[in-house]
């Protein structure tokens, strides 16, 4: 088994060479503006709930991840506000006391221009260092970086989850990006692709970037299984709502009933209905629902509830990352610009389909330690570690998600009621 | 005794012509923008507590009024955006639903140019409207535009209240005008000036504009009293604090001794202490408190409180009325462009010193319906009398106050535990 | 002006000999006891809101306050148990720290019999008091148990005020007190008696008993106005609310508006409906709603809105007071033993029906100190004093006052959202 | 594998015969009552928080449980009380409505005796059912019996654990039972047990009664593991606190540190400091803490910060449940009448001491389905599965668990948060 503390992060420059770091630190940092571009100050101010950040915050967090982690620790550099130590912080306790979450949306201040400038100015800090760079810290500064490109990509996820909740509870629904869509066709039926029973390896293999929750390797013994040959449809889920889905206690878990009856849930979030039509939200305005699309922005416990109407249950972890293996990572990503699901086609593949871009796929696996999990030093050690309790593995990527980003053991959390997520289901079920 | 119904609002077009409502229609509504121009995009969204209103909420409501009372009812008029109605509405059940106060800080869109254009829009329409007054309506149409203009000015002072809020809540602590404060002289001590007792009477006059609740003018008892000369100061309050006023149940009203343990008071509203030396938020950023300028930011409780430390108590809303009779309507008022209290150096005075301007003076008088008053009739019948319970009365103006909205009748009202606005202290005593 | 602060509670030696004081003070410490009796170890338990006090508690707080206020202060006295200065404090901070409102329903123990138990022991400590009494003292001790009897009998009408709340949340509807009842005849239309406008004399006359809340006597003008012959009807009331009362904004207060449309109040408090018809909770179990009784456990709200749907007003105290001059104090009170409203059948009285008994009355005034009124010296300044705001006063007496408990000047006070009291309504006009 | 959903609660006739089962029917009933005769009518109504059901409502749902999944369903019998259907039902949704958890403290009705007679005639009824029972229902009826039974051992524990937080609420500070303690003797030191890696069963093996979560029994793969000697002590946990074990975040998951800061929580449950000395509410009254003993109402959070801070880390319930394997089920149980823990004194056992006994166990396992879990069908499908999300398994036995009730695969289960009940530390470690 590998141990997870020495290189909790994996050794980035194994796999990429420094000019190629510097390369993708361009590319990111300014696609991350180029995704806020159509966000005005008026909306990049706003939290519209507790979990959502405003687009001003992630702009500043991402670049004070860099100033703190990197530039504070390493190089000669002062920090260009004081007050940004403590605004920025989102919860890394080791490095000092944090603006309340709840308080985001107080930011008036700085100003989006001025988050903008902070930006730039990190950014310049980063190529004077790096150009400084001492070769006895060279590893580890890369590994750094690398951590902080990822947490960027991370962020520019969140950030067009989070515009999305802004938007639609603003009565005027505006969109993110103005979009005519065109219904899909017919995705195929369901298949079930089976897996044998046995030992298995789990979690990362070192050979790209990982976070330290994917380490360390280890086996894991699983039954036999069947996996689901694509996500459920919006049009599936419709059927659940009809069969009266939401109004059967036996259909859900304790918590998730008592969930949706105080939220008084009756279908996925962002959905209304119109003159018996399904509406959503989505980052292109208000879109009649495409059945044939994978359905999105439901919580665990509407799909479990889903999987147990289904006959069917929501896969494990590793039953997910087994059935990953060898399949290509390309989907609706990110860089599809197709901000909202879309049905697939392929009728032969060998392998699952939709396993990344899309929706997230909910797993049934709490979030928890690897077995020989070791958190990193110092406050980094904080990313991921102390999250591992109440919340639940997502397995995949959605239409929010770089390409860059992804990676068969990448383990996603979130806590069982959230939903404003690009989250989705796949079934799974005992052979 | 006058009766209130038929005239609730007074007859405009007594004392005002039509040119000149309509140069003040121009100076009102432009000065609203004068004030609301140092305040961003970024900032005029904010809403930092229940409370308080986004800027650009006051900016489209005020609109949203001469809208609907006047151009929606008499004109050949068409609303501008149909959610406006919806968004813009405060508390007018009679005109539809409203936007849920709490959720005015989310009004991303409309963007503040969107609201600045709408404002115009409306002014255009006021214009035209006014070319085409048909006779028969004169008053009637004279009369709601007095409103709307004193409703303007009301939200005026609102709009400088709640921005000083939002910048409050804010790590940087911006100010809304930078200014160099110098201190102030001591102001002369307090004196009594008696009152005998005997029937008086109270209310609008209808010489000029009033509100409804200031109707009708009638008999009141009272028995003899003094009034304090000036109001009461910082200083005199830090004596106050230092005598553990704060710790004190003894000096508290019950509701208020609640209020200040669970809020955990220990001064009034955006004082903080720093090394033994008292600073306060300002509109002028953070400063520190001149002792000779008047306390401001405490609520009713905070103010009764006071009194009854200093032996004294509040005067009722009728004796301030009283004692109000003959004394000019100056003082530090909007118009000063100073935006924290001053100190009075008049010393020969027959009359109380800062009966206008500094800040409102709580009364012991709680806001209720004047014997025989009737609210108007229709949607702006819910201007005023519905909100008469659980709230005290205050007399005199503030220094974010107009000095054309002033009048000796005026009743300003708020809940007991409500200190953001621009509020101070007026001593009495039973002679 | 009779200064308050000398005599605030009256003098009880000049209207009441010592012998008669400690017949009053068996009589009504015991009958505290019997009222009580119905009441299981079980129900004495329950808090059932926050508002209401387990009868334990009344049982324990009413002997606390002689052991405090009488037996702690002037005899050679050990407290009981030291822990009761705690458990049975209301809200005395003079006294020292108190368990919260909120939590005394907790009080398992001390078990019932042994609250009886302390009960005894005060009495005990009490007779040997009056026995040793020294004659330097005796009026100010004469006075003390005086308030002590007061404070007894407001807490045996709270003791079933709050009884009644704690077996209507009960699933099984228990009755407090088993009684068949019958159906009232209709009672004679309202009337409307006139009063002329002029100086009216309010507040104690000091020939009785009176709280200091109560004084000093002062003169007040009153403009002219009517007052209705009896109560509002449950049979009235439903009118109101089958004409939409609780759906129409016009009609309510903004607080009021709020508060029906968060606790989704659609009929008074404990009122039900089944098959349509009105049924009751009561202190005699569910009784159908008899129309020609006054309607009770109306909140100030509800008060107001039926007043304003009717085309009248609230009176208000001062008005009530001046009407009730020369009223005979009786009515269905505590010693009717027949605890739902009853029909008053008089047609020719000079004066209003129903002045005491059956409901509580609310005015429209809220409940704030009289010119020149001072509370007492030491705790029982706590008395009353500190709860002049956010209440309005209610006049009259209910079904569960005693009749030696009450006059014309007797000033009750709840919050204007509570109905959980005995409360009802009596309109009054303009003339 | 085997199949869960055929046997999910095990063949009771298998391994016990009706007579048998009818004595461990009369004598566990009766327990019931033995446990709670100490508990007076006036405590047994107390609902001290929501997680805690009165002492009358355990009585009365574990008597509902037998009417109702006995009695209803198979026998010629008519409910006692129709309302009790609704009072009594916990969260059985397939069988009707609940009273609100949080409302239980409420029901000053059914008085405690009627309670009792309710068990007496549920009783009754069993007995009688048990006479008449049709052979074909034979295996199904004793199954249900034998879940009734478990699930009444539950609910004894509960009785226990609730009391306890109901005294503690109350500042005279009761006993459940009185005992004079003495101090234990030091155990000895913790040794190391360390268990192979490799493929292990896991589950009940269907030997006795278990519960449905508890199914089916399949295979894990398990890493090489160190198991603690013993639980870890009050005295070592304060030697965490001392260490300032409350106040260092990078000890703590997110979840647990937000909570302890919510909570202001500085020592577990029940702890306070006394002139620098520890003591505890224990069921024995406020007793000083024996740092021998084991530490006792701990949070899963505070469990786990003390294994971070301990350089170990919590088993997982796997890792536990291969670890009791032969382990005899002893220890200071229910029938010790012991209401605190003890010290073990074994130095040379071949396994780990206090597996059962004194504290429940936490382990760093999720509670979620095993692989091929199926829930029962009906209403009892409701018992264990609903509740698998938001909550970590226990495994063990404390001081107020029957001995009869525990067995190795035994899955106990709270959330992270809880600490009302007796639960505790043991560390485990990777190899």
């Amino acid at each position: 088994m590998t141990k997870g503390n020495i290189n909790a992060f994996g050794d980035v420059t194994k796999v990429c060479s420094l000019q190629e770091l510097l390369e993708a630190y361009l590319q990111i940092r300014s696609q991350t503006e180029v995704l806020a571009s159509p966000i005005t100050a008026d909306d990049a101010q706003l939290q519209s709930m507790t979990d959502v950040s405003p687009t001003k915050w992630h702009l500043g967090h991402t670049s004070w991840f860099f100033e703190t982690f990197l530039l504070s620790d390493y190089a000669r550099y002062a920090p260009i506000h004081e007050e940004y130590r403590f605004i920025f912080n989102s919860y890394y306790n080791t490095i000092g006391k944090q603006l309340p979450r709840s308080s985001r949306g107080l930011l008036s201040r700085p100003l989006l221009g001025q988050v903008v400038d902070y930006r730039h100015a990190v950014d310049a800090g980063v190529m004077r260092f790096v150009e400084e760079f001492s070769h006895s810290n060279l590893s580890k500064c890369a590994r750094i970086i690398a951590i902080g490109l990822n947490h960027e990509q991370q962020h520019q996820e969140l950030m067009l989850t989070d515009i999305l909740h802004v938007y639609w509870t603003n009565p005027l629904r505006p969109a993110y990006r103005d979009k005519s869509l065109q219904l899909c066709a017919a995705p195929p039926s369901i298949v079930w692709h089976s897996f044998e029973e046995g030992i298995h390896w789990v979690g990362a293999q070192g050979r790209t970037f990982a976070f330290d929750n994917e380490y360390p390797r280890h086996r894991h013994f699983l039954h036999r299984f069947d996996l689901a040959s694509r996500l459920v449809t919006a049009g599936e889920f419709m059927q659940f709502i009809a069969d009266d889905g939401y109004q059967r206690p036996e259909l859900w878990l304790s918590d998730g009933w008592s969930t949706i009856q105080e939220g008084q849930w009756q279908a996925p979030l962002y959905w209304e209905q119109q003159n018996g039509k399904w509406w959503s939200m989505t980052l292109h305005g208000m879109q009649p629902i495409d059945p044939n699309t994978a359905v999105c922005h439901v919580s665990f416990y509407e799909a479990d509830a889903y999987a147990r109407w289904a006959g069917a249950r929501l896969p494990t972890e590793a039953e997910w990352e087994i059935a990953a293996e060898g399949v290509p990572v390309t989907g609706n990503l990110q860089e599809s610009e197709h901000l909202v699901p879309v049905s697939p086609q392929e009728t032969s593949a060998a392998y699952p389909l939709q396993m990344y871009g899309d929706t997230w796929e909910w797993t049934q696996s709490a979030y928890s330690a690897y077995p020989g999990y070791r958190a990193g030093d110092g406050a980094l050690g904080e990313y991921n570690g102390k999250f591992m309790c109440n919340q639940l593995v997502l397995r995949g990527a959605s239409l929010a998600t770089p390409v860059g980003h992804i990676r068969p053991s990448y383990r996603n959390f979130f806590p069982p009621h959230a939903r404003w997520q690009f989250s989705g289901i796949r079934l799974a079920r005992d052979s």
